[in-house]
This record gives C-alpha cells, sequence and structure tokens, in this order.
C-alpha cells in the first residue's frame, strides 16, 4: 500500500461539536485502480478531486455500487467497525449484477481499516455519534460505447456523522412508483437505484410524506422496502419483514435486527407483507408498528402510512413498549461497545496499522 | 459563450480512414453547471479532464441520463444533424424523471451547433461515416447523502464514428431479466439503465446471442426493447412495434421509421407486441423480419431469436425484400443529404457560427 499523506490536513480546524454532516470529509481517503484484468497498488491518498471526462463510463452508463457502514468510538477512544464484511460482500454482489469486477476482501478491509486508523481523530465520540464510510466502485473507462468499462476505481471516502435524534416520519405506500423490477437490480446497491427514487420520493414529499414504502412493481400488493430502508411491521406481538430476493437489499441492520429480535425472544416472520394484511390491522387495531432500519439513522419510526386516500395514524409507543426502540438500543449499545458482542460483530480497528504495514 | 480553443489540437494527427469509435474524441467540449438553482456561463473547452472526488453524486446514486445523436457530412462538405429538437427534448424528460434540472433548448442547441461547426473537420465523410455526439448531465455535488444534488454539468462531447457494416445477429428473448420496471425509468436514459443490462446482456453472450430482447418483468409475455434499440417485428407484410410507454424509451429512429414506411404505404401496427403471436407466426411462416433500431447501427437485422429451448431462423431478405433494409435505407439518404428531406428532419449545421456569437 501507497501511503501519501496530506501535507495541509484539516483536522485541526474539526469541531465535532458543529459540522456539516455529508460534505465535511475526512483528510483522506482510499483508492485503488483495475486495469488490464487486475487490481492495482492501493493507494491511500488526500481527500480530493482526480481527473474525469464528461465520457466516463461511470457516470454515463450508472456502472457503480457503493456501500455505507460507520465506525464509532467508545468511552476509551477504541474505534470500531460493525459487521464490515458483511459490506466486503455486499459490494461484490452489486459489482457482479452490474458486470463490474469484484474487489478481493482483503483490499477491502486493509483500505478500511488503514484510512480509518489514520484518520481516527475525525471520529465523533458521545451518544449516536460515528464516522460514515462510503467504499464505491465505479467504472473509469471514457469510450462512448454502451458496454462493460475495462477500468474501474475502488476509492473509500468518509464523512463525520452526527448523532440525530430521528423523528417519527409519514410515509406513502407507493401505488405507482417503483424502486425495482423482476430480473432488475434492486438487491444491488447500484448507483442508478437511487437516482431513480428521487423523482417519486419528491413527489411523496409534496403530498406531506418523509419517504415512500416501495411495492411490487406489478400490482403494489406487497412491501418491499422504505426509502433507503429494510422494513419492518408488528401486528400484536409479531413482527414481519419481507424476505430478501433479486428485488430487496439485504440489509446489515435487517439482518441484525432479526438476530435480536430472536434472542429476545420475539416472534418474528420473515416472508411476504401484504398491503391488505397491513391495512387490514390496522382497522382492526392490531397494527402496532412499522419502521425502516438502515445504517444511517438505524431505526426510523413511522408514525402514519398513507394509503390511496387514507392516513393510516399508528399507535404512539413508549420506547419499552416499541420493539423498533429496544432492538435499535440493543442494536447501537453493541455497535459502540456498551454491551456484550455475543454474535461477534464488533471489529476493532487496530492502532498503527500504517506503521505495521 | 465562452470559448477557449485548444492550443494543442490533434486534428492534424486525425486519420479518417483509421481511428478508433468511442475513444477518438474531438478536440473541444462543451460545458455548462449548474448551481444555486440556475445553469451558468456554457463554456467550450479543450476536450479533457475535470477533477471530481469519488463523493461525486453523479457517480453514487446514479443522477445521470444522456443522449445519442449524429452528425452527417455530406458531398459538399455540409454538415448536418437529425431532429436534434427531439434529442433536446429527451434529455429533459429523462432529467425529469431523475429529478434533475431541464437543459433550456437554447443551451442545448447554442452548444451543440457551435462545437460541432468549431471541430467540424474531425466528422468523417463517405457512406456510413460521422460523428457520434453525446450529450450528458450529471449531478456533480460531493455529498454523502441519498439526495437530489444541488450541482449538475451538461456536457457534450463527441466522437467520430465509422461506417460499419452491421451483420445480422442473433438474440435472446429474455425470461428472466428485465430493463424496466412498471413505475420505474425505463423511459428515460438514465444511466442506470445500462450498467443493470450489461449483466443479462453478457449471460446472452456466452449462450452464443448478441443481444437481448427485453420483455416485461411480470410474465415476460410481451416484447419491450432490444439491447439498446427500438424493436420491429414483420409478420407477412405488416410491421409491429410495441407502443411507447414509461418502460420503452422514444428512439428517434422508431419514431423515424414509423413516419417513413407509413409515407411507403407499409401497414404499421403500434401495440402490444406478444412473444406468443411472434412465436406462432415463425411456426406458422408468416414471420419475416425482426430488428432493432437506434441512432448508433440506425438497424440491427435479426437472423434468430432464441425463444426459450428453441432456436428460431429467420428468412434471409435481399435488401429489395427486406423493410428493415429499404427503411433503413430511405432514412441514411435523409441524414446524409442524398435524398429530399419532406419531412424537415434535418438541420444544417451554418458554418463560423463562432465568430457571429
Ligand atoms: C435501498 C436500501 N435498502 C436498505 C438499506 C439498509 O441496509 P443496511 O442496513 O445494510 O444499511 C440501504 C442502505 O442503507 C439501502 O440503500
Ligand atoms: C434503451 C434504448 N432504446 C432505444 C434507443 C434508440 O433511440 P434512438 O433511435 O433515439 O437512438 C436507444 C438509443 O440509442 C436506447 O438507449
Amino acid at each position: 500500500m501507497i501511503i501519501q499523506k496530506s501535507t495541509s490536513p484539516r483536522i485541526s480546524s474539526f469541531d465535532p461539536e458543529n459540522f456539516s454532516f455529508g460534505d465535511t470529509f475526512i483528510d483522506h481517503m482510499f483508492i485503488c485502480e483495475y486495469d488490464n484484468e487486475k487490481w492495482g497498488e492501493p493507494r491511500i491518498v488526500p481527500y480530493g478531486p482526480i481527473g474525469f471526462s464528461p465520457a466516463m463510463m461511470g457516470v454515463n452508463y450508472g456502472q457503480a455500487c457503493f456501500e455505507g457502514m460507520k465506525a464509532y468510538k467508545d468511552e476509551n477512544d477504541d474505534v470500531f467497525l460493525f459487521r464490515p464484511e458483511k459490506n466486503a460482500k455486499r459490494i461484490n454482489k452489486s459489482a457482479s449484477r452490474l458486470a463490474m469486477p469484484e474487489v478481493p476482501e482483503e483490499i477491502f478491509m486493509k483500505g478500511l481499516q488503514t484510512l480509518i486508523d489514520l484518520d481516527r481523530d475525525w471520529i465523533p465520540k458521545g451518544e449516536g455519534m460515528s464516522l460514515y464510510i462510503r467504499p464505491v466502485i465505479f467504472a473509469t473507462e471514457e469510450v462512448l460505447k454502451a458496454r462493460i468499462s475495462n477500468k474501474y476505481m475502488f476509492a473509500i471516502v468518509a464523512t463525520p456523522a452526527k448523532s440525530y435524534y430521528s423523528a417519527p416520519v409519514s410515509v406513502k405506500i407507493s401505488d405507482h412508483y417503483s424502486r425495482a423490477a423482476n430480473g432488475g437490480v434492486g438487491s444491488a446497491k447500484a448507483a442508478g437505484n437511487y437516482a431513480a427514487s428521487f423523482y417519486p420520493t419528491k413527489l411523496a414529499n409534496d403530498e406531506g410524506f418523509d419517504q415512500v414504502i416501495w411495492t411490487d412493481d406489478t400490482a403494489h400488493e406487497y412491501f418491499e422496502e422504505s426509502g433507503t430502508m429494510n422494513v419492518f411491521v408488528r401486528i400484536n406481538d409479531t413482527i414481519y419483514t419481507p424476505k430478501t430476493s433479486e428485488k430487496i437489499l439485504d440489509g446489515v441492520t435487517r439482518d441484525s435486527f432479526l438476530k435480536l429480535a430472536d434472542k429476545k425472544g420475539i416472534k418474528v416472520i420473515v416472508g411476504d407483507v401484504k398491503v391488505k394484511d397491513v391495512v387490514e390491522a390496522f382497522d382492526n387495531g392490531t397494527l402496532k408498528e412499522v419502521w425502516g432500519v438502515g445504517t444511517a439513522v438505524v431505526t426510523s419510526v413511522f408514525k402514519a402510512l398513507g394509503y390511496q386516500d387514507r392516513l393510516l395514524n399508528l399507535p404512539i409507543l413508549s420506547e419499552t413498549e416499541s420493539f423498533a426502540l429496544s432492538l435499535k438500543k440493543d442494536l447501537t449499545d453493541i455497535q459502540t461497545n456498551k454491551a456484550e458482542d455475543t454474535f461477534g460483530w464488533r471489529m476493532k480497528v487496530e492502532k498503527n496499522i500504517l506503521e505495521e504495514a
């Protein structure tokens, strides 16, 4: 690995109490380029621009996929990643579906750990604080032909993330737009899936909703996901979530919630979640909670569901009554090293990896 | 418009008899940036790299769409665009579906004409030769948040295109993968649509097919498109093509074929094209031709259709018997100023636009 440290680091001017999420970047980034059918020398370089022409294939044909993961700092300033091997596997699943080369797991893990160790001072500490990490692979060849690119870049960039209380949101159950096709790329974290969701989300926003619950494109009868999160429904004391498929992203938070619920003795059913059944449960008073899960906010509690012309206002549950919130606490306690890690999910980022390398 | 001419033009080393399509770029490119809710000053600059970090939203979230169009040089070295207003409209239709700002038609047209005029020496002359032009809009903000970008670039780049005889191809009628969802972005020239098609196309290639005929994702009962082209089927002497919808790109070549067929007195039916009906026509000997149409190759004749375990070998028709080939000739004669332009489709690129500007 080649390391080119920043000669003008910005860390001294970083205020962990006051920064903007998403566009405050840590001092360095990790990059590795693919050409001639192989990955080149991994490098850590100062965060910043790289030269691409508007003919870049990643931009023109959307051959690009990414991951979203976090690093957490505990009371003793130790830094932990959460199930990073899941993200390493998933980026390669996404890459394969988009006919892109897989990134060897060692390159992913070594790059990730070295970068996070080097810029560990950028990780804010305290309740809900973290570093949001973005691994991304994209086609870099500059050719005006709609075909598989021969050149790629794998990069990791990161931004400090704030503790933010996520207020309960209203979501619209989609009855026209969709996120995924049968035989499409819904199970991949493909760049194009996100752009496709912006306009329908904007329309829902205009109607007063915060997010869209995506349903099957054929007849809008089944829940798929919510916004950029997996979705859970609680009817009486049983929780339901759609099974993963080629249309649904296999979320790390979803999987962790399933394991934590099971450990807690909550009954979980993974399978079809019918819009009709959810509405029926609302009508007969058995619908207790609906929520989304994902790395960014961990849990987003829904206060209302928009279904056709109706607005289904959900009960407001206390932190002890709510499965969504108690599972969220179980999860974040493990992530931030406040609870025993019985599943072996935390991975400590060792210090001074660079000097050993 | 700001013009920054190349100080080291490559045109003198360009050999119109021997160049590589797609990665030979003309000396200049057109760019215009969007920020603060408005488009800035349009510019023509030397073709080359621009600095973007791996956090660029166009790459991460696929907020990017493009056009593909051509300029043709006639015997007298006059240069013509073909129905460019269609591409100007379509890029904005695509942009809207991806929650991107529209490019004002004047910026599109003026940029296009000025660039093509300036680099007109790059347009190769002769049978089938042209300049392939790529307008593209992409999100340039560098933020790790899955939301609509606030910054964009509209660019036009171009590459000389060769006369290439396109040999008849074998295509596979898709029975699992799909290109578009109901309520999705299939009718947009969205970057992500192309990446999504690469892997299924590669699988079809591995089975010996050149392209995929995309069918509806629900039950694979209806033809949608073929590869990156619209599709036509001829049964007896009637031609059929799917009607445009939110799943099908409204192709300029398709529209032109429909108008030319009509003029020729060929019976055309625009509506559902059922896989079952095509196979049945093959079996009873009435299936005469199946072909794809698009700007790149104008017409791609299919020699065989792969359907489930069968290979349907299509008849080989002469240039006079074939509707595909006679319509192709009608169209290319208009494009290259060899035939009267009764529809008003050609747009001449005036000389020295720049000096007047
Ligand atoms: C479409 C989509 N669904 C679900 C998720 C949740 O996945 P994870 O829990 O791995 O963050 C994400 C990413 O956050 C996503 O982008
Ligand atoms: C998906 C798709 N369908 C059809 C076409 C044909 O459109 P046009 O005739 O405007 O080139 C294209 C572009 O070439 C395309 O990308």
